[in-house]
């Protein structure tokens, strides 16, 4: 039962986006333009859309913040769609508007269209797409925004990076890199319009943007998403569904469009004999000062037996102890 | 409330492995045989180690079924730990028996080992060494059994084989096979001591491992898991937690040893067009007398949105109907 | 991972209730007007304050409706507090609005001031009674029209009304009662000002109320909820947290100041014999026309073993049986 | 996802009854004696059948436990049936013993029988009853004994007495009293063979149950249960299922035979006016040395707004701190 939780609701062009988020402590400063920071980052990205640019979203806090702080209390954050004016009738509620704008019947690969008007008995596809649309995400960015806030009392940053866009890919070997260089290429990549690191490859990437758009085709890419400062023993090895890379794994394959996971060096340590693959673990003996375990790799992407490990190779053991955890739950 | 409840309890070295599953119909034939099986497959592999002869699991159902029959109540399998009798003292539960065997203090790179004796404050890493192993998957296959059991009273089949072992690739690319293929990978591979489908790459896998062992060392690898003749719509578009990929990541990440998932094609359309990656929509006019939408790729992997879309590149539209769902899931 | 969830946000003057409810299917009319007719009824209700006059409270439905049908996505209804306006500062999400009201720092027995202040730190009593007020439950209201509206389509109606305000009782035994006779004491209790079905019961209750608030006092009282048409078998008997009248109670009693639930006879069966309280099963042979198992008494308020049984007291077995359930979840 | 998780399973007349308990932290001492003493509580009660001798319950931990302490992975409790060898042909999960036993055809009102039969598909009852019985609260006290182990880190305990049989009452307020006189009441009760705390009623309570007996009938009666030292604030007023108070309902409901639940003064409250029902809240400053808020009076049963207050008359606020909380949870 405790724990949070998070429901969100909304369709792409209805009147708005919802998110609820609960369990949350008490006295966290929180507002909207920490949630507005979020979302804007979401509507940058290079080639895309107009759509992008009509919306400009913006977070209202509807319930559990007073006075700049949580209550403890849900959260339910709106965001209004900023071009509800064009769709309210196509997108009414009223039974008045029906058949006001025409019907979506021609179902698009890749999209939800096909199997959810099978699913759920519509002959408008737009019943489906509404919600399927990857506009549905502004609302997880909404919450993840508090989450990350919330983060941020234990001094934790998520931070992403893109790798690969077509064939183009970026030279960095995330899995090997200890925090300070994470965090570093993050900050290089908010600076690219198309959020990679490195400048040259940020600029080959753009134009294999324009060049794909031209033909009106699309690219794939890959992107990492590391976290840093995270306590030793996050996740649990003592059920599945406890298990933090599963919980992880779940979380970003359901984001539209998103085909594979990887934690560390993925699918490339298939390749690999164990000995190569893993990341030795070393030790310092307290009188050198340098206490305790450590590692020289990250293969594992920090993760090992479904629980968060020392993580980065140059953070030794008791780095980031659990007793911060209790803090995080006291509202049993 | 309502829906399937899995969870299961055991130690490598303990008295038994549990699990219970909660919430399938009554009146569906079930017998410690069909657990068996599945029991047998897993304790094959090439290269092994002695434990996996020692095993020889066999379930005992000890509630829930009656006469060969489920009886909508709580189906618990409990599958004793053969070398027990070696293990009574070490892992005896009486506060008697401590000490009776010598801690474990050396933790292993790639094991819960170090985050799980730091996160749960053991001296001792048998501790957690104990849960961590895969030796727990011992109960959720037996629990899976029960599942497959299940799915085929709705003809759904689950199988798998090997697609690579350290840096030997069989050439078989399943996401772009039908049913009938997959399940002939499928029978090729259970003769198989890799479990592969091709002779030539089995025989040269088999022979890698024997190098690596020679050296102590392992080897990575990758296998696919595929579902036939299951019907669309299964998972849903309108919450992130209720898409089917999502969850079927987590399923899969969750494995001891997993480092990365992907649907259908995966990571290899990072590199592609949109057009290139995507599966068209094809369609016969009812007069063909081949009614319906239809594929002639699967690179999706089978499902679009989150949900079972039209699967394999020869089904058609309505093949498998969302009819069949309400059997399943009468016991509200 | 399927069924139906429900999760409510909002503060007592904040901006707005928010309610999201997830997993109904698609297709389902549904309007504002169906949510606002129930939202009416909860602001009824003699001898109540103020507030529920100013409140006169309009669902807006933001999202999972289209043309007047579900969506089968989310539905999030959002209520605005019609005063909002005077508590714009006080309740204001900004640090700037800090302070511009004064703190409540003097607890009320009998609400949740005095343990929520300690358990989430706060000074300001406000911070905890904002959302412990029974205000909250217009967002249960307004979910629980939506859910009725969902009954509507297997013909199940949820009716209640008071037994017994202060010492004065209605004469009503309503487990001893059947379903028409259950629907006419409802539409009676509509007409009632205190919602008792019995004329001079419905005045003396009233001038009770008087009476107490002359001293600036409070009354207790008792009330009856019924459900006439539920499919027989509805819940459970095989896990305790799938038991119906579990999960009933589990609901009554978080309804602000309840302190106790029965159901059917409830705490006078614990005076009796068992062969009083029972409701014993007769039965008819299909010959007489008059098919299947009855009851004459309702003594067990139509729950046996977790599940619905043959509810009233003129129900014959067969009368609802299962079948229509399939129908309710198909989405899954 | 965190949290502690309890499944049982098991059939009245089967091979064994099954608990598992998950999430509870590591290094707790635990022995099957902890789990033994609370089982054979259960066995005792005057004028039961033969088959609670027959009994004789006791645990077998399967997992979770080493050396006498928890691993804080799941702990599964086997209690095997002492009579299985007369029913291991009736209750056999082998095909091959169908019909050894003949079928329970006629449904006993009271029980999940008719009902469960109907929506389970069953022509012998006995596929019912077997789960639906009351010896499947054995593995509840199991799991449950488990957890009064647990709450002893924190200094709760649990405790229960009987209140009335039929129509004889015990004198008892319970409600009105503190911790010493609840502690006083259930040591008495432990001594009477009905397990009521006042020797006078227990005799009474005793000739009824024999007169009952006699004509082959059984009685009705009521029972508290309470907790003393419990923290202040467990529970949370913030959404409806996180109340404590519906949490206690629920659980307690769900018992087989139970039809009614209050808290404190419960359904007496009813007729009462507010001002007498409430508990007023008394405050002492700080130089008499008698420091904070209390109560003189415990109607409420120490639940306010779903969360524990102050509990019990004499109890000060800051007696039972939120501090201990954390350590509960820190294996999030």
């Amino acid at each position: 039962m405790p724990g949070i939780k998070i429901t969100t609701a909304g369709e792409s062009h209805g009147q708005a986006l919802v998110g609820i988020i609960e369990g949350l402590p008490s006295n966290m400063p929180l507002s909207a333009g920490d949630i507005d920071a979020e979302l804007s980052r979401r509507q940058m990205g290079y080639g895309r859309g107009g759509r992008m640019k009509i919306e400009s979203d913006k977070a209202e806090i509807l319930t559990g913040i007073r006075w700049g702080k949580t209550l403890g209390s849900p959260i339910a954050i709106k965001i209004t769609n900023k071009d509800w004016a064009n769709w309210s009738k196509g997108m009414s509620i009223s039974t008045e508007d029906e058949g006001s704008i025409e019907a979506v019947t021609r179902p698009r690969p890749g999209h939800a269209d096909l199997a959810g008007a099978a699913k759920y008995g519509f002959k408008d596809i737009r019943n489906v797409l509404e919600r399927s649309s990857a506009r549905e995400t502004t609302a997880r960015v909404a919450i993840g925004a508090v989450c990350k806030r919330f983060l941020c009392e234990f001094d934790i940053f998520i931070g992403s990076f893109v790798t690969s866009i077509g064939d183009i890919q970026a030279s960095t070997l995330p899995h090997s890199l200890g925090s300070a260089e994470l965090l570093d290429l993050f900050k290089e990549a908010e600076k690219s319009p198309v959020r990679t690191p490195e400048t040259e490859a940020s600029e080959r990437m753009a134009l294999s943007i324009d060049k794909a758009k031209e033909t009106g085709d699309t690219l794939g890419g890959t992107f990492v998403v590391f976290a840093v400062n995270v306590p030793v023993g996050l996740g649990s090895h003592i059920q599945w569904d406890r298990k933090l890379d599963g919980r992880l794994a779940q979380a970003v394959m359901s984001i539209q469009a998103v085909k594979g996971v990887e934690t560390g060096m993925g699918f490339n340590a298939a390749a690999l004999n164990g000995s190569q693959a893993m990341d030795e673990i070393f030790y310092n003996k307290p009188e050198t000062g340098q206490f305790g375990f450590y590692r020289k790799t990250n293969n594992a992407g920090g993760i090992e037996g479904g629980m968060v490990r020392v993580c980065c190779k140059e953070n030794h053991f008791g780095h980031r102890p659990v007793e911060p955890w209790p803090r995080l739950v006291y509202h049993l």
